[in-house]
């Protein structure tokens, strides 16, 4: 189980992504633009345009003003499922963006085209088997995501503390731990657990920067515990706060509701409405577990600064036994 | 959040429950008799009794045989909700056992006399809101359980690495950690956490001593990924094996069973049947997805040096960021 590479002294997960600290701000759908992934470079983490809520020439848009804003190293999250997933990879390339994280999706069909390309590729996966099939498919590092993430999940249902041990035999490339990671204590866990880095997505939804509405960001800031449910199964699981539209997916399952009914009930743009448009009642507003750990919605450059800190800080005060 | 303290360099579990390592063996259903308990405590870790399984006179039977094997200091696991407590806590007290840990209730009744008794009491929570009650409850220790561990479980689904911040925040009681920990490293990624100990379950299955039968602990040691669901969450949810008993559960579902059925399908004596007596298809096999990570049935002591070692290795190669 390789830790930090202990002849250079220099983690894995800088030297593949080449950033000054092993943190990826997760690619989120309708809050991670060009402002929050450009404010993540300049803390010195790896900065993330999630595309799955970009149509391609909105990526366009945000790559360009990413690149205008003085920020050229980033990366762009590519789910790939989505249906406009060829013109998101031709303006990706066009656009020379330098870092692709592919998710929801299999790994083979882009991996070898983008590094063909000269594009550094990480995957994320919920399970052993598919860290496999990953770095069989060429990737360059690996995001193993936990039961407890928000958003789109593994079927699994294996959580952080048990993934990243399982992850981490299956594979020697650079991993991150993804899931339930929103403070330096709980990077430090992952790395104990063999992680090299992490990659944070709630507490950035939280930030000054993201392009969440102000009410998710408000709600994110005031959720307490048991406040997400990783539920519609027999779509896709996603994990989401509780609110209308979940007590409306409550009630449809207890009808016996199908998986056309449900995704009729999903109907579309919902999690627009919720994350983007701020409709606290009847949107999709996908968020993690940790959500009901954090307080107050802060600058990017604040968090990380509290993240390497708190890191130090723990760190120093692990005792032998 | 209080770590170990400083002043003393003693650990707070260590000294509640007055054992060498800060390592609680769980007490568990048809795994757990007075065996297991006894080789738990001379590797200095609490062996713990698990009385779930037992009937008041059998509860004696064990306390006396551990007691009889030169062991006096160890604990007894009640869950709170079975009918025959008043009658296993007559049987604690007059066999004067030490230590109690309750669980799967709540512990207002119970605690204040325990400790009236001279009894230490630990109790064991699913969120910090329990741990709260706990606390005012009396409890000289708490246990915090996540998503990923086997058996009974709580209904927020709230995951370790979530759960231990949440509840450090909420208690300055010793804090031990539970679900998703059957090694040294992720003993230390639960540390990191915040946690002062933790509680393990899986692992000690899987350990020579424990009552489980053969063929149990081979599928325990032969378990991969996904091997275990939370399910039967309509009666008391229950993290167990997928096999031939689940498959039914699942074909309940699907034809819309309400909790009435899934109670007759679960019927009585299926956790013995399964996990004491050997039928791997039709048994109920409570255990926790960590079951993955082991690969072999050792003796407690064995397991007990692992843990040590691993913790200290991987204590040693966390590195600054």
């Amino acid at each position: 189980m390789p830790f930090t590479n202990l002849k250079t002294m220099r983690n894995p997960v800088c030297e593949v992504f080449k950033i000054q600290y092993p943190i990826v701000q997760a690619g989120m759908v309708w809050c991670s633009g060009w402002e929050l992934a450009a404010a993540s470079a300049r803390a010195g983490i790896l900065g993330v345009i999630g595309s799955g809520s970009m149509y391609p020439d909105v990526l366009r848009t945000h790559i360009r003003r990413c690149k205008q804003s003085g920020v050229s190293h980033f990366a762009v999250n590519v789910p790939l499922l989505y249906p406009d997933i060829e013109e998101q990879m031709k303006v990706i390339l066009e656009e020379s963006v330098p870092i692709v994280i592919t998710s929801a999706g299999s790994p083979g069909k882009y991996t070898p085209m983008l590094r063909a390309e000269g594009c550094t590729v990480a995957h994320v996966v919920s399970s052993a088997r598919f860290a496999e099939k990953a770095e069989a498919a060429g990737v360059d590092a690996i995001i193993c995501e936990g039961f407890e993430a928000g958003g789109h999940n593994g079927r699994e249902e294996t959580t952080t503390i048990c993934l990243v041990p399982e992850v981490r035999q299956a594979t020697s490339k650079p991993l991150l731990a993804a899931g339930g990671i929103g403070s330096g204590r709980a990077m430090l866990a992952a790395m104990a657990l063999g992680a090299d880095g992490v990659q944070i997505g709630s507490r950035f939804v939280a930030s000054a920067e993201s392009s969440a509405h102000a009410h998710f960001k408000q709600a994110v800031v005031q959720a307490g515990e048991g406040a997400t449910v990783l539920t519609l199964k027999e779509l896709a699981p996603v994990r989401l706060m509780r609110n209308g539209f979940y007590r409306d997916v409550q009630a449809a399952y207890q009808r016996g509701a199908d998986a056309a009914e449900l995704r009729d009930l999903l109907g579309r743009g919902r999690a627009k409405r919720g994350m983007f448009e701020g409709d606290m009642e009847q949107g999709e507003l996908e968020i993690g577990q940790v959500a009901s750990q954090f307080k107050k919605v802060q600058p990017v450059a604040e968090i990380v600064t509290e993240l390497l800190e708190e890191y130090e800080a723990a760190r120093k005060s692990l005792r032998p036994l």
